[in-house]
């Protein structure tokens, strides 16, 4: 009906503080990627404290580290997701595909026929 | 998985604005069952202020009514929805009953097995 459009914004939660969402995946897979915290928040262009502070929040959060960091060495050092971290990734790629399909279905049985007035 | 629990905001727009969310719903509700903005507003525990601009501004988003205010009379006057109005309220409630089943499903899906490492 009219031109409404179902939106939606997606977390996961411990102890009722964010863990995971869309924006922290893809800071994760930023740093997978490009192999260090300082090469990721430049691609996604935002500063290296606010990256760090937020892997760090969530390990805190988790109780478990999600990067090992190598400092120094011939390559400056750089950045390796754990496994955990590969693992979560993983997850919230399966967790956010079924549902973007499910909020369309979802949105178009409810709204998507002729009101009933108006 | 850990204590990790799946979260979601839902909205739905007109042009990128917001028009029904969880708390407009009820407002709207809140309106229908006292029958007036200013008893909505208290229950809600909002200022009147607030609660009529929000309502103005998902009128003039959706470019429809959704109040029929009387004013004066001898119960001092009040406000009834529009069918409009009823129908949204109606909608959203189908959208989000069946979006809360599958954001639980598809988070068991992908978070409920145990972690790969860690």
């Amino acid at each position: 009906m009219m031109d409404l459009t179902g939106k939606a914004n997606y977390w996961a939660e411990i102890n009722g503080e964010v863990v995971l969402s869309d924006w922290r995946v893809q800071l994760l897979r930023a740093i997978h990627v490009s192999g260090s915290i300082s090469a990721a928040a430049q691609q996604l262009d935002i500063p290296y404290k606010l990256a760090w502070e937020r892997v760090h929040e969530m390990e805190q959060r988790l109780g478990q580290p999600l990067l090992e960091v190598q400092t120094g060495g011939a390559g400056g050092g750089g950045a390796t997701l754990t496994p955990l971290a590969l693992d979560l990734m993983r997850r919230w790629g399966d967790f956010r595909q079924g549902l973007d399909a499910a909020l369309i279905q979802h949105f178009m049985a409810a709204f998507g026929s002729k009101p009933d007035a108006g």
